[in-house]
């Protein structure tokens, strides 16, 4: 049953001894929403604690210790920025389908829980958590709008990105209230890089290759390429790259092509106006947004060159 | 005389004929305000114009297309974002001594102006100059609103620096509320690097060096590297490379060494709490902030290595 913040405010203030659920491969608006929510809870008295199928990054272990996990019976299991069931991972098969009010924001979503409060205008769905501890007249600390704020961060790529609203920065300002370290929380999310992954950088970035007149760029990051920092960079290294090749000015379309098996790669497009990614993965099965999308072509690298360099030719010279 | 934004929205709404300057290579904030105020006073019937001593860099165009250059012998001089006589440049000989408002967020300034409004716990000056519209019931519009944008998200690495504060965010907030392509803007300001920059920062990234147990790192942009990128980058290009080392993670102070002349090195450190920079700074005559200061050494590049590690050491040492 879909539902609004009110009757979701109303909810979580009539039960008791909550399991939050993260997304699996958990973000900073995920993690945030769950620890956020679930300190939130433990200090109206009620008992509260967080799962999520994988480990934290590192980056993101602050979260974690904003809260003290509680050990209970769950009665009440409520999952955050989880577009799907499956996106719960392994805690899927165990939790999945009894799912008592699911919080998110993503446009395309399964109804999979018993309420669902969904709000595709919400940056992030730590939004969705803070209109839900306004209505809830909820008691807030440094470290719960720490963790509100890590997820308002993570999901605009700190207030940069299109999907930010007024809403967005009024939430962050009220959020700023409380003391939190919020440079320390930016360095940690967006600027800290380790070592593994600067010299990954580089090593992607020397093998960029440009065509159309530099207004197309691809890099590819091949299981050779991998492997040769296996040991040296985090699995969560190799995140976060396919905006590389559209930093480059006068770049229209940056494509990001990885490896998955001898034989199957996988492409990230990201594009600027008037280009459409989507459309332009569509073309191979795949699909996603208007500036970002991503698709699967199966064959040799030459193989992968050949099918994509003519589509986004075509994709130029329509928009000329 | 010092004055508060009431006053000085009373002392534009009562002159006209306006010069707004710019600080001398100006950055998105002091053309920001300079635009901002200029479209701001237009639209209430007053002339207004901006000049600068230095050139606009193409990713900043943008603020000057969003007013009509107009011609008219100026009666009232306003300095944005200026926080001495001497950073108007070649403007200075000409206009620094007839100053009528100076409109700033600098700590440390030099009164120089018949009025000055300053505010050092505005982010950017631009949030001075959304104070006064507001005190001024100025009308707003797409246009002006995405200048003043454009300063809140310079000065603050977009709401990413500790300068950020509750009311920086309500000001983008109240911003946003008009149209303009705020995700774009951030491109051109945070994302977007010219191949040659690209190219710089891997062979700067290449030649970093890490020094006590990597918890120092140093860069080198000597002489002979930067004639080897010149007509490849622009002077531009040279900018904002002095947060590199400090992005890796366990870097506690980064140093960037500019070569000035043959045997002259200008160093730019930054570090992460609880070392301060402008104290390690001062042991060469130089100073600056507890997170960003620099400093000017002479002699050869072993001598200047010779002299920054042992003060390094021992900043990191005193503070273990
Ligand atoms: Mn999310
Ligand atoms: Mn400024």
């Amino acid at each position: 049953m879909i539902t609004d913040v009110k009757k979701a405010a109303e909810l979580l203030k009539s039960n008791d001894d909550f399991l939050i659920l993260s997304h699996a491969n958990p973000d900073g608006d995920t993690l945030g929403c769950a620890y956020g929510l679930c300190g939130m809870l433990q200090k109206m008295g009620k008992r509260a604690k967080v799962m999520c199928a994988d480990e934290i990054a590192p980056r993101m272990e602050f979260l974690r210790d904003t809260v003290i996990q509680q050990n209970f019976e769950e009665k009440t299991i409520v999952s955050v920025d989880v577009a799907d069931r499956k996106l719960l991972g392994d805690l899927d098969a165990v939790y999945g389908g009894r799912i008592f009010l699911a919080i998110d924001h993503h446009e395309s979503r399964q109804e999979f829980a018993k309420y669902t409060l969904v709000d595709s205008d919400a940056a992030a769905a730590c939004e969705l958590i803070f209109q839900i501890a306004e209505e809830m007249n909820a008691q807030l600390d440094g470290e719960i709008a720490s963790c509100l704020y890590t997820g308002l961060a993570t999901d605009t790529g700190c207030f940069k990105y299109s999907n930010t609203t007024s809403r967005t920065h009024i939430i962050a300002a009220k959020l700023m209230a409380y003391e939190f370290d919020v440079s320390g929380i930016n360095y940690k999310l967006f600027d800290m890089k380790s070592k593994g992954r600067l010299e990954l950088e580089q090593a992607i970035t020397q093998g960029m290759e440009f065509f159309c007149d530099d207004r197309v760029a691809v890099v590819w990051l091949t299981t050779e390429l991998m492997d040769r920092f296996n040991g040296r960079v985090d699995s969560e290294d190799f995140n976060g790259l396919a905006s590389l090749p559209r930093q480059v000015e006068g770049v229209i379309i940056g494509a990001t092509v990885k490896q998955k098996g001898p034989a199957t790669f996988k492409i990230s497009v990201r594009t600027a106006e008037p280009i459409n990614a989507g459309s332009v993965c569509a073309l191979f099965g795949g699909g996603g947004h208007a500036r970002a999308a991503g698709c699967t072509i199966e064959g040799s690298i030459e193989f992968v060159k050949a099918k994509l360099l003519p589509v986004f030719e075509k994709a130029l010279k329509a928009n000329e």
